[in-house]
């Protein structure tokens, strides 16, 4: 049984702990916060004291970025095995006290939402073969999705997944603004996210690309930014559509 | 049983045509189309010859926006129910010869992918009651979300459509394209994509929102736009970026 210690107990930090509470072959052992309110579910395995870590084969830090290195460099211990699941930073970051990895999930992770592990790839890095296998058996355990990626693919990923996830969400917001100014329900638009999501899961964007841009149709387009109000809005639909087009033209 | 005609047989009108022949309460009679080559499902019904076009209670015209004047003047025909299919156009784009309506479903429609409409807000606009009942007993054989909309209140849906549907997809392509510079399939993404797209179906997009522009973080926000090369997404990233900034600072 692979113990598993939690260091940062935020969005991430708890779909983990729930996650690997789920699974069979590996245990969750603690779980450091800087303070220790919790749901209840965890409470037990909460500490604010991170001399009070015990041991465990896998310390998880699930910190913000920029806090990372902060966090390897104060971990009490030496020569254990610390992951990060930062997708932007290099393993190094934890510093070189303790054996640095990164155990990175591409996925997003947001207050009240589970999310099933089951499908999520698990990008991982690790210094030597033994710490690899140690990594691949607890990421098998909560995925069938295992990647072994160096840092560069790596932070290339996090780069196409903030363009797939952090900045879809916003255009999801953009229409929810829009609908809002027209008192209409976002829900209208539910249906079509999902459809345009689901699309893409056996297409390739490319071939499945509509709308106004694609089609050339500018008088369409003309009287879209006509409507549009908030400058960012503008420039965002100029600059997507002639990227439509562009792109179409590349193929 | 009302008798439906479609003209226009393209993605769009091929996905009707499916619809229509699925649902109860409704038949479809013919299929108008410049050309008859049609698959096998729909060959007795198509034809080439708007003067052949039987009676029907409702000709829905599914070709592209800029087709839609030409093909409203040239209908063989007068004073029948005549709804059009488009998010941006008002009835009258069909002209004054029929008894011109709206029937635009809140949908991407895609070759090769069939699309469940039972859950397609289909908005539609008529002229007088009895046109918008007979719409209405057509909308709902299809679909449970039925929806009433004046003209400028569908263009602002079309055009949050834009963004949500056309919009989020090219940047799907983009993420697409970044893989493919780091030899890693697309696959990698698609969890991503699809968990983004649910999280939306219950949550409001703004509260949703996560990665580095949300927390500020410069750090990675930098090295990622060091990493692009393409001027666009540079671009793109950037302003993408600022705008997700300025949103959270608004709420």
């Amino acid at each position: 049984m692979l113990k598993i210690a939690i260091i940062g107990f935020g969005n991430a930090g708890r779909a983990w702990a729930n996650a690997i509470e789920d699974a069979s072959g590996i245990a969750l052992v603690q779980i450091y916060n800087r303070n220790t309110i919790g749901n209840s579910r965890h409470l037990a395995l909460l500490t604010n004291d991170l001399s009070a870590l015990k041991p465990a084969d896998l310390y998880l830090v699930c910190v913000s970025d920029r806090a990372v290195a902060e966090i390897g460099a104060a971990l009490p211990f030496e020569n254990r095995l610390v992951a990060h699941t930062a997708g932007s930073l290099p393993a190094q970051a934890l510093g070189n006290k303790n054996r640095a990895a990164v155990c990175y999930p591409l996925q997003t992770f947001s207050q009240h939402r589970a999310v099933a592990f089951s499908q999520v790839p698990i990008c991982l890095e690790a210094q030597d073969d033994a710490d690899l296998r140690t990594l691949e058996t607890f990421a098998r355990a909560l995925s069938q999705n295992v990647q072994y990626l160096d840092a560069e693919a790596r932070k290339k990923l996090h780069l196409a997944a903030v363009f797939v996830c952090n900045f879809t969400n916003h255009l999801y917001a953009i229409g929810a603004d829009l609908c809002q100014q027209q008192r209409l329900p976002f829900d209208l638009l539910r249906p079509l996210i999902l459809e345009t999501a689901l699309k893409a899961q056996t297409m390739e964007p490319s071939s499945a690309q509509t709308g106004p841009a694609v089609r050339q149709d500018l008088q369409v387009m003309e009287s879209h930014l006509a409507m549009l109000s908030n400058d960012i809005h503008k420039q965002l639909y100029t600059l997507l559509s002639g990227a439509i087009q562009q792109h179409g033209n590349k193929l």
